[in-house]
């Protein structure tokens, strides 16, 4: 048996990810035992022993640490919107709690004389970058985030490349793109907006964009998120030569192009449940935002995502828009 | 009257920039009060109250910021070699210092209902870089460390970059050069030989070169070195449009080419107190480094170095020498 330990396991794609666990497909980890820690779990829940805690909570992680997990997701943060107001708790949060995991990590190593290195997984993002931008950003690109959220994730990259060259983890950080469709609420995310004009009209509700149609990002959808987390669960590092933070693969495309995707798929009528709202602070830090990448090392690699918005539009609409 | 504080004040560029503060040339600092922090100082010190203590004392740094200087530089540092050797230490005192020191600092600031915004002058490093590197290093290039020394210096960067962009303090990360010539004695640092092979023969003494004479790397002086801090203490940081990570002026050469300068200014007797002795752990270390940069931005923004190692030799024979 081997065991799993999703960090951030009540979220939206610790869930999601949970399910796709158990279902068995993760190469490498037969018998897959998996713990799911959050503040919190959604009901009915996914398959996983849930243990109730923060990862801001130290001794917690250090317990964590004890049991010793083969691999081990860290997708715990609070989203760029919520870190960019509440500046302690974003650094807290985002920072802080990757130096204890990978401290409480090490100790186990230290005490198993080398023989324990699990495989460690963290969700980055493509806010550890900042503009000026080229029209693709390639794998050479420089990490100077605009943003509290991006510069939090950027440290703990460093963090966990540094552990990992040492041999007391064995650690990926993947940059996901913007995630899209979410199930469920908007939230405090500036890039909320995103599933939202696709989500709502689809649920037959109204829909606010807040930008202009001609705003161009970089998409993937939940499937994408957990497929890339599974397939660096399984990779062989040694690929890497050292750089251990990855730009995934994803769809560029203008909003105009999502919405013309949703009249595709939806028709006229759902189209026409998006009410342009122009909101200026929104606007502001989403044109701080990447466009477009070039992610070749990540594709050399095996990662996947979609290639065109139908197909994101679709993956929503097989996978949540029934339940 | 301003007031200056310089943590790790008591090493060699700590000492040489509170001899400069005192002949009262920074700009925008009249009558400047100098502070020194340091675990200790050498007899006779540079001008300056001293105060005892370690960077990783965070009771300390509280009590420091506490008194509100109005510019602080944070040269405190363990080397890149103790830094590889001392996993803990090396976190513990280049990262870690760093965080408690801006959470004091932010402390202050909100304190004061956001009046106080100190300027923060950090001495990053080369080191931030990792290979594969063009011929030169521009500023677009990557942070990608291979060190722990590299990725600590990183993630303070990072850390002072938000601080700075939240308004709490007023912050620039220098990306220092191999300083070059060192007084004094031999210390930890993998590069300790490029001062050695200069400094040694000119005191009649014998060096050891542990790599090829082919080996092309990136030097300043200490003066230079100072003259960096004192510049970016009084720069208009606006200019800077929120990338406060500068990769500063220096000079490349190879060793043949800095020996060849050592001939021209003290003779084949000096050159003939080298010793090759083929070190492969170094070479290893300093195949990792970068070799030449073009820093633009830093050089627009009016820093200067020398322009050759002559330059540097002759600033080693000035100002240290003779003592």
């Amino acid at each position: 048996m081997t065991r799993a330990l999703i960090l951030g396991g009540g979220g939206m794609i610790g869930q999601k990810l949970a399910h796709r666990l158990a279902t068995g497909e993760l190469k490498g980890y037969p018998d897959l035992d998996v713990t799911l820690c959050d503040r919190g779990f959604p009901a009915p829940g996914a398959p996983g022993r849930q243990i109730t805690g923060s990862v801001t909570d130290a001794g917690l992680l250090t317990k964590l640490a004890a049991q010793r997990f083969d691999v081990i997701f860290h997708l715990a943060a609070i989203v760029s919107g919520e870190a960019e107001a509440d500046f302690d708790k974003g650094w807290q949060v985002n920072m802080m709690s990757m130096w204890h995991l990978l401290e409480a990590l090490r100790a186990e190593h230290l005490k198993t004389s080398g023989a324990y290195v699990p495989r460690l997984v963290f969700t980055s993002s493509i806010a550890v970058f900042g503009g000026p931008y080229p029209d693709k950003i390639d794998d050479e690109f420089l990490s100077a985030p605009q943003t509290s959220y991006g510069a939090q994730k950027a440290a703990c990259e460093l963090m966990l490349s540094d552990f990992s060259r040492k041999g007391f983890v064995d650690g990926l950080s993947l940059r996901l793109p913007t995630i899209c469709v979410r199930p469920g609420k908007p939230n405090l995310a500036a890039s909320s907006f995103f599933s939202g004009i696709i989500r709502e009209p689809l649920n037959g509700e109204q829909a606010i964009l807040p930008v202009p149609d001609t705003v161009r990002h970089w998409h993937a959808s939940p499937k994408s998120a957990t497929g890339f987390l599974c397939h660096a669960a399984a990779l062989d590092t040694d690929l890497l030569e050292g750089r251990r933070a990855l730009n995934l693969p994803g769809f560029s495309c203008t909003v105009a192009e999502q919405i013309e995707a949703l009249r595709r798929i939806a028709g006229q009528d759902a189209v026409d449940r998006i009410q342009a709202r122009p909101d200026p602070d929104i606007m502001r830090i989403v044109q701080g935002w990447p466009r477009n990448f070039a992610p070749a090392r990540a594709i050399d690699l095996g990662f996947k995502a979609e290639s065109s918005f139908e197909e994101i539009i679709e993956t929503y609409i097989a996978d949540d828009l029934a339940r």
